[in-house]
This record gives structure tokens, C-alpha cells and sequence, in this order.
């Protein structure tokens, strides 16, 4: 099902008018792979645009070329290809872009989720790659597409946020390679980290403060939870991206084998976001319990509230898969 | 004055009783070199001896080879070939290794760091390199020398925390080689970036948080400190190596460019531990200028107490370095 890099890289090649786009809720990955492949293929000279169903949030947008990404208004694209990136379902780059892809003669799938059933008519899903922008990455060596400076900053940064700065058991020779080779070509990825990890806006220090008051540990001490309410959310006047990251101080403690944070969304729902630590533990086995999913390492899923209800029966079956270890 | 590595691979093939040592106070570099070259040097067939001034922090104690690193005793190391790595200056070697080594026929001394004058017999100082354990990594490969999974497990955490997982500005091409060197050898990185940066006691959060309600900010929210009193290392049974890191959550809020932390020793003397992430400000200027030193961007200085003065007189210094940014 999974076709060469070559081939989609030749369907680009043939095609003039190109639409790429992610997941909703775009993270690093997502937004870096994104406009990493749609800047190569400007400078290709076709005709790319760049839509994703949520804006690109705000600690991401000093990625070069962020302006010019689009969010859906209803319209259907005059494409000759669409390409999805570093998404695990067809549904996941969102209503609106679904409908904007309706008329699409080809839709490239490109994706390292485990749980990419291959959607589209030509998939490359590679789940030896930590990021969709590692193999972006490989895609315009194979394809021979131009790579410059622009392209490499959101390539970098899509591989490195994915990697968590390279720790993630997901990383690989070639990921250090391809970094290798980017500061060869003058990247500066120390920068390129300072923005992605140290340009934290001072609220987000009352969120951290909040939850290192707040936190309940279970299992002893193997897991760790918080409950993010709309109250406190409000108080810190929080923005989408602030919560990036804020679940590892809970995973840095040496007791936790797994984490979650439980985030209450405007229309009542929660959303519980989840780490292991632990190969042995699968938090996207729990996730999937709530309808949820991703990679068994860090998973996600929706619950009905009220928060503490949620939350009680997310850790109930999580506290469920961590005694497995014993 | 310096030599090419192949000259120290040289000297350390004609010898048979080789020791090895860093600086006082080791941080993971100190001692991630030290055991990598140690253990590789064993494997050769010499008789090496692992010394320390202070004992390895607990959060290292996981590197494989650190049950044989002993203290001086008052001994002085009958010994053909001493070798001192990570230390900016034969002092900072401790008085008791400095008096362990006063017999040696030659010393080689193997630092990344600019201030180093280039003492000892045999000096190979490369700024360049952003770790001790970078160089040494190349010094095995000159020599060839035995590399094996001991070996790169130390290696490897020396040049991670080094770097701050990649992050710093001195990580280079070679540097990200190598790792990927390291996992194509079959290395598992993943599981020591867990042991360094997602394995703290749970009394680290208790710090944290203290850190997070009592840190004060200056200069515009450019300087962030904070106090850290001997009161507050009693209440949370602190160990060393539980600070490490700890200022990077200083360091994360976009608005900051540099960051201290203050510590009250036994002694009454405070130690000033600085950051800065703004290449124009140099905090080792400031803490040259109270007897210290460092990089650059992270740089240490001990002052005279009590901690509110100290802090005042560092912090007055600081704000001129920084207001030299206006």
C-alpha cells in the first residue's frame, strides 16, 4: 500500500496547481512539515497553497512562511493534487479542509502515525520516522526539490519538537544526519531552539506554578494528573500553544511511568492529554477506551464532563493498564 | 600550544599507569568523559585509575563505570600519564587530585573551554567543541582506541547535557555525527535522555515550585533569580545534582536574557549560577569581575554572603551588562 517517495515525488512534479495541508490543532510537526514542503515547492515554481483547518498557533508563528497559510472559507479547491502530511486520518486535517479537497483528482497521504490506515491515492506512511518532517525531508532529496534556509528552519523544527530536541526513543541515525547536514548548510538551530523551547510568555509560568500546586499523583507515584479548568485558563488569560511542553515536568519525575493532563474545552468537554515513560505502558490503548488515539508513547482523547468525572475515569483505566507492570 | 590528538593517543599508547580526572564539582560532561575515556583505556589493557575531587552527583550515578571512581586520600598516584579533562584551569582539578597528580611525569589536559591557558605537558583545548566528551569521542577514534557500549553511554551523556539535548549554540555538524554514529552502533539514546532529563526526586518539584513563587524579575522582565537559602535545602532534604536544570525554567519565558541562581553554601559564601540567551550579553564577564568565570552563555562566580547582598551586588552587574543591549 505504501508506494516510494520516488512516485510522489514524480505526482508533483506533474502536477501545477497544489494544495498541502496537516492535522487540526497543529503542533510543530505539523506546521513545520507543512510549510518546509510547501516553501521547496514555491520555489519549484508551482502554484502551492498552504490551508490548515486551525491557525497555526501562536508559538509557532515565527515560522517563515506562516502568513501565508490559509483556513478554509467553505470554497473547494481548484487543485491537481492535495497532500496531507503527519496525519493519522482522513478526517484529522478537519471538516473544512476535507471540503476544500473534495474535488481533488489525487490526494497524497504522507504520515509516521501507526495508526494510519494508508488513506488517499498514494499513502507513504512511515512509522520508523519520528517526524513528518523527516520525511519531507528525504521526499525533497528524492524528488530533487530545492532546499534553502526557509525550508530547512521549518524542517528543523517540525523534526526537533517531534523528537522532543532528539529524545524520544522515535529518533534516529538519519534524523541526526539530516540535522548534521542543515548545519553544515549554515542552519542555525540553536535559535531555532531558543524559539521552539525558551520563548515561553511569562503566563505560562502561572500555569506551570498552578500545576505543580495542583497535581495529584496515584499509583504510587506512578502516575501524575492535573485538571487545566476554563477558571484557570481565563485567570492566566491562556492562548492556544501555551500548554506545549507543560505535561514533561510532570514526566520528569523518575516515580511516573505515565501522565495526563486534563484540559476542560469551552463546550464542556475535556480533553485528556497522556505520556508513558514506560514502553510496557500504552496510553494509546487507554485513549482509544474514550473514542481517542496516537502513539503508544503519547495519546489523546475526548470525555464528556464534568472535569472531574473525566478525569476520575481516564486514571481508573489508566491506573488499570500501569499495574500491568506489576 | 596545542597538540593534535594524535599526539595524546600517542602518549597514552606509551604509557601503562594512566589516571584520569575532571573538575570539582562534576557536572555530566566531567564525569561522562571521564568514565568514557576511562573504560575504553581499560579495555586497551591499561591500568587507569578514575579519580575525582568530589564524589559523582547522585543523578549521574546511573553511568556505567562510576562505582570505580574513587576520592583523593592524601595518596599521591604512582603513575606514568595523568590526563585531566573538562577543567578550565589546573586548579579546578581539586586540591587533593592536584596533590594526587604532583608525581606524574606528564599531564594532558583535554578542554572545551575558551579561558583554559593551556597547562599541563600535553594540551588540546578546542573551543569549538561544544563537550569534553565530544573530543574524547574523536581522541577513541585517532587512537583507536575501543569504543563500546559503555563507552558510548557515557560519551553520549556527556555531549547531550553538554549541549542542553542539542540546543546550544556550540552543537555542531561532528556532534550530531557522532550520535548518529552512536545509534546506527545500536545505542539506546532514548533511554539515557530519560535518565538525565525525565528522572528527578519528587523533592525537585517541591524546589521548583518554590523557584516558581519566589523568583523576582528586573531590567524590563530581561533578568529573572532566585534565592536559593540553606532553609530551603534543609526542608526538601536537597541532594547535589538536584538543582541541575533548574534555571532553564528561568530561562524559558520569552521576555528573559539572562538568569541567576543564587545558592547559599555551608560556608556562608553564595554561589552565583548565570545564564544568558542573548549572545550579546556575556555572563561570564560578570562573573569574571567577582572572581569567577565560565562561557559566555553559562557562567559561575561564588561571592561573600549574606545571599540578599550578594545577589544585589551580582544582579547590579548583571543590569549593566544587559542594559548595554538599549
Amino acid at each position: 500500500m505504501n508506494v516510494p517517495l520516488k512516485e510522489i515525488a514524480d505526482a508533483i512534479r506533474a502536477a501545477s496547481r497544489i494544495a498541502v495541508t496537516a492535522h487540526v490543532r497543529p503542533d510543530g510537526d505539523a506546521v513545520g512539515s507543512l510549510l518546509g514542503l510547501v516553501l521547496s515547492l514555491r520555489s519549484l515554481g508551482k502554484q502551492v497553497t498552504a490551508i490548515l483547518e486551525d491557525s497555526v498557533p501562536s508559538n509557532l508563528t515565527f515560522l517563515p512562511g506562516t502568513e501565508t497559510v490559509i483556513q478554509p472559507d467553505g470554497s473547494v479547491l481548484d487543485i491537481d493534487l492535495a497532500i496531507a502530511l503527519d496525519t493519522a486520518t482522513h478526517e484529522r486535517i478537519g471538516e473544512g479542509v476535507v471540503k476544500a479537497f473534495s474535488a481533488t483528482p489525487k490526494l497524497v497521504n504522507i504520515d509516521h502515525h501507526g495508526t494510519n490506515p494508508g488513506y488517499g491515492d498514494l499513502a507513504h506512511v512511515d512509522t520508523s520516522s519520528p517526524a513528518a518532517g523527516q520525511i519531507v525531508y528525504d521526499l525533497l532529496v528524492v524528488g530533487g526539490f530545492p532546499i534553502d534556509d526557509a525550508v530547512r528552519q521549518n524542517l528543523f523544527v517540525a523534526i526537533s519538537t517531534d523528537t522532543g530536541s532528539f529524545q524520544f526513543s522515535s529518533t534516529n541515525a538519519r534524523t541526526h544526519r539530516i540535522v548534521a547536514e542543515m548545519l553544515e548548510a549554515g542552519l542555525d538551530t540553536a535559535r531555532l531552539a531558543t524559539l521552539c523551547y525558551q520563548s515561553f510568555p511569562k503566563r505560562r509560568i502561572d500555569l506551570q506554578r498552578a500545576m505543580l500546586n495542583e497535581m495529584a499523583f496515584r499509583a504510587g507515584d506512578r502516575i501524575a494528573s492535573w485538571n487545566l479548568t476554563q477558571k484557570l485558563m481565563r485567570d492566566v488569560r491562556m492562548q492556544p500553544g501555551d500548554t506545549e511542553g507543560l505535561i514533561d515536568t510532570m514526566r520528569s519525575i523518575d516515580s511516573i511511568v505515565a501522565c495526563v493532563i486534563f484540559e476542560e474545552l469551552e463546550n464542556g468537554k475535556v480533553r485528556a492529554s497522556s505520556r508513558s515513560k514506560d514502553a510496557r505502558v500504552n496510553v494509546s490503548n487507554v485513549c482509544v477506551l474514550f473514542g481517542g488515539g496516537g502513539h503508544p508513547m503519547a495519546a489523546g482523547a475526548r470525555l464528556c464532563g464534568p472535569i472531574e468525572e473525566a478525569a476520575s475515569r481516564f486514571l481508573s483505566a489508566l491506573e488499570d493498564e500501569v499495574r500491568r507492570l506489576d
